[in-house]
């Protein structure tokens, strides 16, 4: 990823596995600038001294979380999304210096009206407040698997953005994600949001994109017979709003609160009682949220650091 | 409950809320007994003082966790499910007294094969251990909606524990869950496990049973406009496995990592920025062990207690 979009072309979004031991390698890779999901997340990240440079691309109208923003602003350069009077409000009471106009692309969720963004930005001027640029996340268009009707549909959106970006100013337009990554040619998107990239799940997986899974549940197998052998990675360890996780080799049954029942494939040996098994997620952000660390191994399973994922919680 | 399985013919489950402050309650209301998924689960009961008598409901062959099981056998009486000679061995090895037969009833997950379950016996009878009976999820029933055809199919997954338990000797007959509490009439099952039925969610409020939502997570509204709005609740604070969450009088749209984006039912008037949402998780256990904390509220919303959810992880 830091081939294609190196240093600050890459704003790498932290939310994906809120682990400050992650994002101290992505900052070793030439990325300084970050996007959060959460005021924690921009707090924990200062805290463990990695970045210099976090949007929250997300709103919040919370007076305690946006003036603990507020305070932090002296160590990092901070900017808050906004969509509304009512979350810039909320910004300029709490002392958020910066903010960046979220832009609605075809993503029914937060954002402007596109034709309301200028308005925003001039609101935002008006109180005083710097307006960096806007944001728009395409999150509709992520799993689009025709690659020439994405960029086509990934285009239209940015040219959306790029007309509300028009009317507001500012140096930056940021969009994007794992999966469209590769889309932005020709645009004029000038950071990229993706965060999945680096652990990758079952879902992104499909896209076939050059990232490879790097994260995976390691459970016990705790029963076993002839048909069936369960390990003890269940609902309360995996993201499952993509559906079940994946097992090399066998067939997924069920999952179920600790649980999860499986079969081999033919050929493939059963599992014993004791033994590891690999479990990947179909959904890497909130598998990732359900931990409370990440053990980093090489090739032979040797650890070679326990990454605390830090910046769990709200 | 407590009317239908006083003391201790209810053995409330641990899993379905994680929180020492809500079992305290249980306790008050009379029951000592306690079912745990985790070690952890019993640990912390037994730190916070609350019960006397624990049963791992489950399988683990870890020695570190099995161990610190076995030193805390002098402060209260728990006993571990093992369903084979592997699991047993390694109850034996870190120093566990009791254990009880866990028996396949149709389920395919955890339990030996009723044929078994003599045999299991007996090798722990040699090795010394106390057989303290068997137990026999039937979670493949919990949901079937016809009462008739529920009650039949619990006794006969019921009459397959009997038959294991005479084999099996012991005093305990374990069995059960919230979607099955009363379909023990006329058989040997001398205590129940269940435990959502404190708190319920909206797949176990689909059977009528005389349980009312207590539970909710509770969100802020960040974006809203004349077709949907944006609650800050999403897939990192909802058990999502069962689906959906539901919100009163809305239409869910979808919910992503920190979002559930909403429409109102024709004449409910739209959110506007600020408000709060109530979110029924569509599964309890899994959105409880999410979060650090509960806050017990009365009927006003005032806030009469913070629980914090202590025994989650592993």
């Amino acid at each position: 990823m830091a081939d294609v979009h190196p240093g600050r072309r890459l704003r790498p979004h932290i939310k994906a596995h809120k682990c400050t031991g992650l994002a101290a390698e992505l900052e070793a890779a030439g990325h300084t600038s970050f996007t959060c999901a959460t005021p924690r997340e921009i707090l924990g990240m200062i805290s463990a001294g990695v970045g210099n440079d976090f949007l929250l691309a997300n709103e919040t109208v919370d007076p305690h979380r946006l003036e603990a923003l507020a305070e932090a602003q002296e160590h990092a350069l901070i900017t808050v999304a906004i969509d509304s009077e009512e979350t810039l409000s909320a910004a300029e009471r709490a002392g958020i210096k910066n903010i960046l106009i979220d832009v609605n692309v075809g993503l029914p969720r937060c954002g402007c009206d596109p034709k309301d963004a200028g308005r925003l930005a001039d609101s935002a001027r008006i109180r005083g407040m710097t307006v960096r640029g806007v944001m728009g996340y395409e999150g509709h268009l992520m799993m689009v698997m025709d690659r020439e009707e994405k960029r086509e549909r990934v285009h239209q959106a940015m040219s959306v953005l790029a007309s509300a970006h028009e009317d507001v100013g500012g140096d930056i337009v940021s969009a994007g994600g794992t999966g469209t990554y590769d889309m932005f040619a020709g645009t004029t998107v000038n950071e990229v949001q993706a965060g999945s990239y680096v652990l990758m799940d079952s879902q992104y997986a499909q896209l076939g994109h050059p990232f490879v899974q790097a994260m995976w549940v390691v459970g016990t197998v705790i029963s076993s017979n002839e048909r069936w052998s369960v390990v003890d990675v269940g609902l309360k360890s995996l993201g499952m709003d993509h559906g079940n996780p994946t097992v090399d080799n066998h067939q997924i049954w069920f999952c179920s609160d600790e649980h999860l029942t499986i079969s081999p494939h033919d050929g493939t040996p059963r599992f014993k009682v004791g033994d590891r098994a690999f479990v990947t997620p179909a959904h890497i952000d909130p598998t990732m949220a359900m931990h409370e660390v990440a053990y980093v191994a090489n090739q032979f399973g040797e650890i070679l650091a326990e990454w605390p994922i830090d910046l769990r919680g709200w």
